[in-house]
């Protein structure tokens, strides 16, 4: 018999029935979905074969299968490496360096990326082995926050960088924080809006592939996920987070990256900050030296997870050993060398460093305060969070503008005991009445207690293979 | 807190987490995919709801998922209906008449509707209780034939009635037979299209809704149903097609009509000859009462499904009893009385049946011959209605011509001894070349054994509530 074509609705009603998709379908399957794509922005080749032409809606019946479905192991490397490879990827070969990275699910106050950045960098900096950190990050989305938005906040801070200059900034710097090219993993910019459309987004198999697909991308050695458990984090339990844990590490290990998952608690803010500029200043701070006590988590996180990148960079013996280094390099000043270092290749003004706290201009602010005494039970982190985003660190739609002085200070971490009166947030805003909303999300959710809280460790568990 | 809208969104994804979907719910979803439908064609209101703005990717997404997760028999019941109410529909109120029909699942040579809706008629003619056949039929579909392709080889024969003009020919005749008017059940072409193309088909509570929306678009008391289990079978088991029974059973009766389903063989073609103007022919003599020996199975399905049509008309006290008086209202003459009448309303020609085997004209024939001693032991027989249809008889894609002559006339039953030599199927169709493949599927399907099959019972279960 002649050979029969296989046709993008064939994959999809092999996966429809739980048949395990080949490497060769799953690549067909997404080149199909990037000339659908190009085809709607007329970039398309004139004629498209019948093997890889496929419409929206069969995209979208090939995610809820995959939704309904699931993976296996293989298959969604498979389907992260053809996404990885749907356009322009980072080349490291030109840096003969040890490439890793970060990557956290998302979180409140989480400004983790602008402390292990330098730190790494600063590794990086004092030689053999040499040490890399292509970041390539994203954009304030849902009730987290997003690196570029903060960095943005830096006068002149480019994040927008070619490839061809993110390398150079990497060559001088051994960091470079930019975002996503428009040729970058255009699958996953396609397959995510569908997702967002058709009811598909809370698939850990399709979160993994966006998110791996991204982070492989940059070409790295090694990826270091930090991935959030708790009132604030994506995944609504323990286990869901764990499990998408341990698909991304699957997943980075056959795709020949050494992956390594932490499960954090994101019950409250991280540190003392949430918002845009507000968060660059508190690592400013810290990298100068001048620690907060409420920015204890947020170091204790950074340190950890820069302890494992230098672990699996071969700078350390163990990751404890990583994490003391880490926190050397911070409190040598180094890593402080390395940031003003790397923000100046990207074109940013340093000045503001000098006094971070007079560059802080919210035009509104209001004070949250305990209304009796008791200790500090409780909040939903998340709404938290969408507290933030609404007094304008976050955005209603891609593409809305953010304010650079949005956000909130935290006065006290649960747990703590606090007198009638006491402060637990300060909001900031850009003018008055957009405090009211947010100001009432957070006394809404916000509990005391007369009890003492069971409040959970920072670190709950390592997921490696 | 504010009512929040419901979104078909919202819908889909309820649908996707295996949650019961309410009555309004999928009314909205309906309504919904009608007016994309309607959009696309620019016969929508300008402005249409949140509520009710629905993608094709959302249809697809909903339709993988009740593939993926199916329906209670309450929702598949309130699918049906919002798509039997998606449109016109027909109103039996002026006939003031017990409303029954028959539906096939689909087979070969099935042509039991000519003979069951004349059948049904002179026993409506005949007084009260009053019986009346609003048949809506369809045209061939993959392997199996379609009842409008058949009537309309009789010259003149239309079946593209309005609904006034069908209600016109039942007063008459007690029985119309006509194809689907466009704006009957709207929801169930726009839904078919899309699980054409986005791997749904063979869903079988979609495929529930699909048959039953339109067969109850009929207004109907009662409905008997003939699902085919076989080789010739769409559904691939027994289990499955007893499945599917036993949904649309439920369906019907939740939706007001008595329903009964007969499951029946379809492992070779049913009766002498199938294809399109040789079906008619078939029939034509069988009413005028000369009864092949090839026909005897066909005539027994007829009489069963008419006999179950009959009891719950109540024009025979047990559905046997209705068997005897369907066979006796064909030998009478009733039957073919009631047939030409029908024939004329619908303006065709009734002078092409003194001679109707004079009328069959195919310009090309061959016979496959045994080519050695033994039982006829076995075919694939939706192979067989493959090569039916590819000698002429079906269409390659909808729109496409058939051919009134095409076909294939069968001369042994499974089960018989032939002689090396003796004929197993002429085949018909317009030109020589025509017959080359079917030729050779029909040789290359058909087992001879040494030893006597197991034949399997025509009638081999009764499904209803």
């Amino acid at each position: 018999m002649s050979t029969q074509t296989v046709l993008p609705i064939d994959i999809l009603i092999k996966k429809r029935d739980g048949l395990e998709l080949s490497s060769a379908e799953i690549q067909q399957f997404v080149r199909a979905v990037v000339l659908n794509g190009e085809a709607k922005l007329g970039t398309a080749p004139q004629e498209i074969a019948a093997a890889e032409k496929i419409t929206d809606a069969q995209i979208a019946a090939f995610l809820m299968a995959a939704f309904e479905r699931g993976f296996t192991r293989e298959e969604l490397a498979h389907l992260t490496n053809a996404m990885r490879y749907s356009g322009e990827t980072f080349h490291a070969a030109p840096l003969k360096s040890f490439t890793v990275d970060k990557h956290s699910t998302g979180g409140v106050g989480d400004k983790s990326s602008l402390l292990i950045a330098p730190t790494l960098a600063a590794a990086g900096l004092q030689g053999t082995p040499s040490i890399s950190v292509p970041m390539i990050s994203g954009r304030s989305l849902g009730h987290t926050g997003g690196t570029l938005d903060k960095l943005e906040t830096i006068p002149g801070f480019d994040t927008q960088l070619s490839l061809a200059r993110m390398t150079e900034v990497l060559l001088e710097c051994h960091a470079a924080m930019v975002g996503q090219t428009p040729r970058l993993v255009p699958a996953d910019r396609i397959l995510y809006a569908m997702r967002d459309h058709t009811g598909t987004v809370e698939s850990p198999y399709l979160i993994t592939a966006s998110i791996m697909s991204k982070k492989l991308a940059e070409d790295l050695n090694a990826l270091v996920l930090d991935v959030k458990v708790g009132s604030g984090a994506f995944m609504p339990s323990y286990e869901q987070s764990k499990f998408l844990a341990e698909l991304m590490v699957s997943t980075g290990e056959l795709a020949g990256a050494r992956t390594v998952a932490v499960l954090t608690t994101m019950d409250e803010p991280l540190g003392r900050f949430s918002g845009n500029w507000v968060e660059v200043w508190e690592c400013v701070e810290i990298l100068k030296g001048k620690r907060h006590a409420l920015s204890a988590d947020l170091i204790e996180l950074s340190n950890v997870l820069s302890g494992w990148m230098l672990y699996l960079a071969g700078k350390a013996a163990t990751p404890e050993a990583g994490a003391l280094l880490a926190d050397e390099l911070m409190t040598s000043g180094a890593a402080y060398e390395a940031w003003l270092k790397l923000v100046a290749a990207h074109g940013g003004d340093v000045t503001v460093f000098a006094e971070p706290a007079s560059f802080h201009k919210p035009k509104a602010t209001r004070v949250l305060r305990a209304e009796q005494r008791g200790y500090l039970a409780g909040m939903d982190c998340k709404e938290v969070g969408w507290a933030v985003q609404r007094l304008g660190a976050g955005r209603a739609k891609p593409g809305d503008p953010v304010s650079a002085h949005a956000g909130i200070e935290s006065h006290a971490k649960l747990g703590t005991f606090l007198e009638e009166g006491d402060p637990i947030f300060t909001l900031f805003a850009e003018e008055e009445a957009l405090l009211e909303a947010p100001f009432a999300m957070l006394k809404a959710t916000v509990t005391l207690s007369n009890e003492a809280p069971t409040v959970q460790p920072l670190i709950r568990e390592i997921v490696r293979q």
